[in-house]
C-alpha cells in the first residue's frame, strides 16, 4: 500500500465505499504474503524504490522455489543472492525465465529502469576479493545503473591504483572490496570526489580475523567521504551504490 | 596542483618555459606546507571537492592556532572537529574569524557554497545520541547541505518514529545515530527510499561494549541502502551526507 | 491511543465527526510529546501496561528536570533510574512529589497498584553485588509486586544459599545478581521451581571482564529455567520479574 | 526425595524404625541412578517442576539410548533436544515408545498435564531461524503450554510485524527468534505487555559473529520486559516460557 | 557443623535428646551469621581446612569493620585482601589487635599452626610485578608455611634466573608473577621438579592486553607442572601453594 | 647432566682428565638428541622429575615412529598424548611393546613408580566431558598416583555432587572438568579440603565460546585453593594433580 | 619505470622527442600488465629492490598458471607461495622451468643475486612449527641469503637452545617461528647480538586461539631487537630476513 | 661475561689458578647485581651489543634514582624510557650527568659508539603519532644511528608522502609510526627497497580499538619487507632500527 492507497481508503471510510470492519483490518495490516516459513513483502519496491531481495544462502532448495515462484506472481522484478552454482543447477529448471551470473551467484528475473547518466566504478583490491566485487557490480547493474570494473588494484604496487585515478574520479560513486588489510578504499577516498563504499572481505590468514581487520581499517580511515557495509556484503554494496548513483536525479525522469 | 595545471606543467616543460630540474620537482611532489609538526594540505579541494578539516583532539592548543593560522592565509573555508568549549575558550582569542559551535565541538572559517535543492535528515535515537548527532549535522550544514533534526527517535516507542516518516522521507539522505542496540538506522532504512548512513555512538553500558554492539548490529541489518561509519563519528557521516546529497547535481551548477 | 480509541477514529470518520485530514494526522502519528532534546511516550503505558522509566545516567540536571516535569502533568505513574545521589541533591527542590532510594538510585513519583499475591526474592551472591540487586528490587516493588532480599548467599559457602532455597522456593520469580564467576543463579535455578532472572554484576578484575565473564556463565548454565539480562541492569531484571510476577493474574483483577 | 519424604526420613529416625546408618547414608545423599557415564536425576520432577531434559548432541548413540532406556523405568515424562534426524534414524528402533519432531529435532516419551488457559506466542525474524524457533515451540507445548508460531516477521518489513501485534499482544510469553542484527525482540517488547523471552540464532556472516551480535543486541536493548538466553538455545526459551505461562496458576490446579 | 557434630545429631534424634522440629531446622541449615549486608561463612575452617578470607575492595569502610568486628568475637584467624593504605589509615584505629602489611594491602588477626617443612618460592619477573608476588608471599606465610622470594628474575636477562634454580629447586611449590608477554613461570616449570603456580600479572601496555596476554602465555605453556591463576590474583596463588606445601603433611601433625 | 656430573666435569678439568675443548663443549652443551625435525631431551627426568612427554597431535605418522623408537632406546618411561584411535591403528605394529587407552587417546611405554598413599579424585561435569577427563586420570595414573573417578556430577543436580563429597574429600587433589559455563570446580572448591585443578572443557555452543566461557569462570572463582589448566587440556591437569599427590612424600621413599 | 626512466622521459619532452600526450599518459601511469583479474607489477624489483611475489592460495589453477606464464616472459626471477603439492601436482606441467618445494610450498622460477656473506638462522620452537619455519627458510634463500635451520629448539627444555647459541649469535638476522605461548624469539633475542624476526604460528588449541596468544607474547616480549610478522607468514619473515642480511652491503657489489 | 672470559675461566681451571668452589660458583651463575627490587644486568652489552634499558613508567621515583644510581657505577651507557617530564622534574637533581628528552620522555647518561654511514628515517602519519615516533627517534640516534624524521605524511594525502620517497629510499631503514587505521607503513613498504619497522600508535576513537586497529593493519600488509612491534612501543621499534642500520658494518670497525 502506498501513499495514495492510504488516502483512497480513509476517503473509502468517509464515504461509506470501505465497511468499518475492513478498515480496521487493513489499517492494522500492511499487504504481504504469507507462505508459512516466509511472508513475501509486496509493497516494498513502492515503500523504499527497490525491490524485494532474497537471501539464498541457507534456504532449502524448495523454500528458494517457493519464495521465487510466488515473487513471481506478483512483482515484476526480483533479485536473489548468494545461490551457490551447485544450487542453481539444481533449482533452475523451475525457474524457466531467471538470469543467473556465477560469478556473482546472483539471480534475477524482470528488469529494473535503467540509471542514463553516471556510472558506477567497483574496484578489487586483489584478485582473492573479486567475487565479493563481482556481486557488489552484478546487484548495481541489475537496479539499473552503469557499472565499469577494476580489479586488482590494490596498494602493494599503487601505480595500478594511480593510473587508474583518472577514469575513477567520473563515477558518482566508487565501492572499493578489499580483504587482508583493508587499504584500498581508505586510499582510493583521499584521491576522488565522489562517495566510496567501502567493502571488506573475509580474504586473508592470521591476523586478518576473517574480514574484521580489513573492517576496522575501513571504519578508521582518517579519508572523508567514505562509509563502509558488513564483511563479504557484496550485494550491500552494490545496492547502496545505486541509490546514491540514482540519487538526485527523480526531476530528470 | 589540478588536472589542468598538470597539463599547463606538462605545456610548459616542452616549450621551455620551465626547466627540467623544476619540472622534476614539481612532478615528484604535490603541493603542502610543512608546519613542522604537520603538513598542510593545500590542494585537497581540487582534488575531493571538500577542504582540509583538521581533528583537533589530541592536539596542543599551540599546535591548533598554528594549523588554523596557516590554513587561514591560503584556504578559503576550513573546518576543525572535536574541538572542546574548554579548549576553545583558551584559543579563541587567536582565531578571531572563526564560528563555533559547543553542542557540536566544531570551529570553521569561511562558507562552503549551498546546495540549494534536498535536505539532510539527522535523527538521533536518544537523548545521549545528540551530542554526535549535532557533530553530523554541523558538519554537513557546514559543508553546504540543507539539515533537518528530528532526536530521541528511538524505536523503544516505534510511533515516534513511524510520525516521521513521512517528512524524513523527502530527504536525500538520512544521517541516523544511535547507540546501546544500535537498531534505529536499520528500521529507517526498511521504511524509505533514500540512502541512510548509520552513526554508531559509543553510548551505553556492559554488552553496549562503547559502541561496538551499536556498530555491529548496523553492519548486519538486513535492510539494504545503508552504510556505517566508526563509532562516534559524526563528522564523517556528516562528510558522506553531503557527498550523497550533492551528488549529481554538477549538471544545474 | 489504546484500541478502544481506534476504533472510536474510525467511527468517528465513518460518522463524518472527524475530518480526512485529522484522520490522517492521527493515523499516521501516535500520540507523544515533543521537548525538542526527547519524546516522551505518554501512551506506552496503554500499550505495553508499563509506565515510562527514564534512564537518567548521562543527561543534564535541566534535561532531567524538564522529563520529570513534563512527565508529571500527564503520567500518574514515573520512575527513573541511575540518578546518582549527587544529581539527586541538585536537582530533588525542583522535583516536589518525587519520592528517591540513594540505595538503588531510583527516583519516583506516583504509586503502582499493588499484586496481592506472590512475592519476587531477590538475591546477591556478593556484598559487592548489593547495589544492582537494590536497584532490581526497587523497581520490582514500585511497579507493585512484594519483594524479599536476601544478600550475600553466593556459592562459596553453599550452605548458606541451602538453607533459604525453602523460602525462596515460593516466590513467583527470583531474580539473582552476580558478579565474578556469575555462578549463583544457574545454582539457584537447579533447586527451584519458579522462573530465575539472571542479573550479571560488573564485579570483579582481571578475567572477570567486568562482567563479562558472569553473563556467559550465566548464558550457558545448563540448568533451566532461567533467562538473562545486559550486565547491571537491575531495572530491567526488576521490570521482567514484575511482570512474570504479575503474569495470568488479570482475571482475579 | 521431597519435603514430605524428609520429614517422613526424620520420623523414621526419632521412632527408630529407620537405623542410624541408614540415615546417615539417606541424608548426606540424594536419590539419583549411576550409569557410568552419567547420573541420572531422579528427583527433578519434585525439586524444580519440569522431569529431566537430555541434551543429546555430542554423545554416543549407545549413551542415548541407555539414558532413555533408563528413565524410561524410572520417569513418566522425558524429553530429549538436539537429536538430529540422522541419528533418531538409527536408534529409534531401540525407543520404541518415544515420539519425535525432526524440525525441532526433538525426541520425547510421556506426556506433561495441559495448562488450559493462555498461550505462548513464537516469533522467527526470518526464515533461517525457524529450525530454533521450532525447538522452542516443540519443548514449550510438550512441557504443556498451548503455542502459536509466527515465522518471518522480521522489522526489515515492519507491517509484517505491526499486523499480528494485535493477536500477539494476548499471549502469556512470547519468544522471539532473530539473527543477523537481531533486533526483532527489542521492537516487540515495546509493543505488547506481556513478558518477552530473546532468543538469539546463530545466522548471518561477518559481523554476526555468529549469533553474538544478536545477542548483544538483546542484551542492549532500551525495550523493558525481556530478557534473554543462550545463543541457539530454542529449548531454553521454550522452557522459560512455558515456566512464565504456567505461573501463578497453581491455585486453580 | 563438622562430620562429627552431624554424627551426634544423628544420635540425639534417636534417642530423643534432640526434638524433630530441632532436627530438621538443623538438617536443612549449616551454621552462618548474617549481618544483612554480609553472611559470615563460621565454618570454613572446618570444611576447607582454611579460614574465611575477606576480599575488602568495594567494601565500604564500615562494611569492613562490621565484618572483621563480628569475625573477631567467633573466629581465631581472620586474613583480608586488598586492603589499600589509605584505607587501613582510616579504619586501624577500629581493628585495634590486626596485623597490616602495605606493601601485600594484607591485614589479619590471629596466627595459623607453621608447617615445620619444606618451603614456598615466590619468584617476579620485573619490578612491576612485585606488589602482586608481595600479596602471594604474605599470605602464603600467614596461612603457615616458609615462603623465600626471589625478585626481578625475568628471561630478558636469563641467567638472573638460572643463578637461582639451585635454590629455588628445593621448594614444595613455586608461585611465578610476570605480566607483559607472561614468559617465567614456563621457563621455571621447565627447570625444577616442583610445581608451579603462574600468576599473571596486569603490567604493560598495548598487547599485554591488561594481563590477558600473560595468562594466555602461562595456559599455553608446553612446560608440563604448571596451572594458573586469574590476573592479579596474588590471594589465590599464595593459598593455592600453602596448600601443595602443607600436602601430604597430616601424619607428621 | 645432572649436578652431579656436572661436579665430576670440574673436576675432570682440573684434574686434566677432561681437554679443554671437550670441556668448552660440554659445558655449553646438555644432553638432547637431534632427529632433525626434534630434539629429544633425555636428561629431562632427572631436571624435573618426570619423563618426556610426547604431543602427537599434528605431527606424521613416521614422526610419532621415529621419536617413539628413539625414546624407546634411551629412556625407560614415556607416554604420549592425543595420539587418536585411528593413527594408533596405523602405527602400532611398530611401537610392539606399548600400551594405549583409546578413550584417553595416550600411548605409553614402561612404568612409573607408584605413589602408595593418597589418591587423586577426576570429576567430570557432564558426559560430554568425560574425554578430556580421561586423559587426566589416564596420565596420572601412568605417572603413579592413584586415581579414583566420579562422572557426571555438575551442579545442575547438585545433590549429586554432595552425595560424593564425603568420598572426595579424602583425595590429596582433585581434577575436576567442565565446559558451557564451567561451574564444577568452584563448588568443589568451596566443599573439599585438598586442592583442586580446574579442567575446562571445550563442550558447548553460542556463548560457550569453544571453552573459554568455563576457564573464565574457573579463573574467576571466588573459591580459593584452585587453579587452572588450558582448555582441554587433561594432560596438564593429571600431571599438575600427580606433582601435588606426589609432593612431600619424598622422605617416606 | 625507474628514476633514471623518469628523468630520461622528462629530457624526452624537453627536447620533443615525446610527445606531450604520450607524456601525459606515462606520467599518470605506471608500468604494469592488466590479466583482468589480476594486474602484474613488472617494476616492483627496480622500486623495492625484490621480485614479484605471488601469493597462489585461494588462486584456481588457471589463474595461478596464466599469472606465472605471463610473469615468465616479462620478468627474470618470480616466487609463488602457499602453492599445496596438490595443486603444484595439477599445474606442473604447465610451468616446466619452475622449481617447487613441497615442504616449503614455495615454487619459483629463476635466480637471484647471493649474498656471499652472512647467513641467516631460522629457527622453530618445536616439530609442528616446521612448515611455517621451512616456508621462511625457503624464501631467504631463494632471495639470496645462506640460510641454517634449527628446529625443536624452544624453551620447554632450555638447553636445547643454549647449546645452539654460539652457533646463531655469528647469524645476521635470525627468524624464530613458534606456536602454542611462543617464548622462543624473545628469549633468543635476550641472548644474542643480532636482530631477530618473530614468526608466530598458528599451531595449538584452547587459548592458543590459532596463533594469537604466540602473536601477543611476542609483541609483547620484554627483550629487545625484536619484531614480528602476521601468524603463519614464513614469507613475510624469510623476506624480512633476506633484506636484514642483504642491508649495508651495497658498496661491497 | 663473554666468550672470552669463559675460555678464561676454563684455562683457570685446567691450570689450577682458580679453585673448584670457585668455579663453580661462576659456571652456575653470570654477573648481575640484586638491588632486592631489581637485579641489574651488567653484562647485557657483552651479550646482545646494546646497553640495559630502563622501563621507567609504574616504578617509584626512589626505585628509578637507585637503578639509575647502581648503573652509573658499572655501566658506561645506560638509558632510561618512559620517564614523564613530571617525575624527571622531580629526581633530575639525584641524577646530574643524564640527559633527558621531554618529548621522548627518555633520559640516558653516556654516549654510544656512532655509526657513520647510512640513516634511519622515521615516519609519523600525523601530528598525533609524533611522541611515539619521538621516542623511537631519540633512542635510536641514542645507541648510535644518524636519524632523520618526517612527520605528518600519512595517506590521507598521500602526495605528502610521495614527495619524500626519493629521500626515505636512501635510508637503511625506515620506522612508519601511525595510528587509527594504519595504513602508513604497508603504503611505504611498498615503495622503498629497506626494511619498513611498524609502529602502531594507540591514537584514535571507537574501532581505533587502542592502536589494535592499526596494528592488525601492519601484520595484514600485503606488500614484503615489513615487520611490526608493539603498539606505542617506540623504543623497540628505534632498537630494531639502530640493529638493521648497523648490521653488517662489523667489518669496517
Amino acid at each position: 500500500m502506498n501513499r495514495d492507497s492510504l488516502k483512497a481508503l480513509i476517503d473509502g471510510i468517509a464515504c461509506g465505499a470501505v465497511s468499518r470492519e475492513k478498515a480496521f483490518e487493513r489499517l492494522s495490516s500492511l499487504d504481504y504474503e504469507d507462505l508459512g516459513f516466509a511472508r513475501l513483502d509486496h509493497h516494498r519496491a513502492l515503500r523504499t524504490g527497490v525491490p524485494v531481495v532474497v537471501f539464498c544462502q541457507g534456504k532449502s532448495d524448495s523454500q528458494i522455489i517457493d519464495i521465487f515462484t510466488a515473487l513471481a506472481e506478483k512483482e515484476e522484478f526480483v533479485i536473489g543472492t548468494r545461490l551457490s552454482p551447485e544450487v542453481h543447477g539444481r533449482i533452475s529448471p523451475e525457474l524457466p525465465e531467471h538470469g543467473y551470473s556465477p560469478e556473482a551467484k546472483v539471480v534475477w528475473r524482470g528488469e529494473a529502469p535503467r540509471v542514463e547518466e553516471g556510472f558506477v566504478a567497483v574496484l578489487s583490491a586483489g584478485t582473492a576479493d573479486i567475487p565479493v566485487a563481482e556481486e557488489a557490480a552484478c546487484v548495481c547493474s541489475l537496479l539499473g545503473s552503469r557499472v565499469k570494473t577494476f580489479f586488482d588494484v590494490g596498494i602493494a604496487g599503487i601505480h595500478r591504483l594511480l593510473s587508474i585515478v583518472p577514469e575513477i574520479s567520473g563515477a558518482s560513486c566508487i565501492v572499493a572490496a578489499a580483504g587482508m588489510e583493508g587499504t584500498l578504499p581508505g586510499v582510493v577516498a583521499g584521491l576522488v570526489p565522489c562517495p566510496v563504499i567501502a567493502l571488506p572481505v573475509s580474504v586473508g590468514y592470521g591476523t586478518g580475523l576473517s574480514g574484521f581487520s580489513a573492517l576496522f581499517t575501513m571504519l578508521n580511515s582518517c579519508a572523508a567521504g567514505m562509509s563502509v557495509v558488513n564483511i563479504d556484503n557484496g550485494f550491500g554494496a552494490g545496492y547502496m551504490a545505486h541509490k546514491i548513483n540514482s540519487a538526485n536525479r527523480k526531476e530528470s525522469d
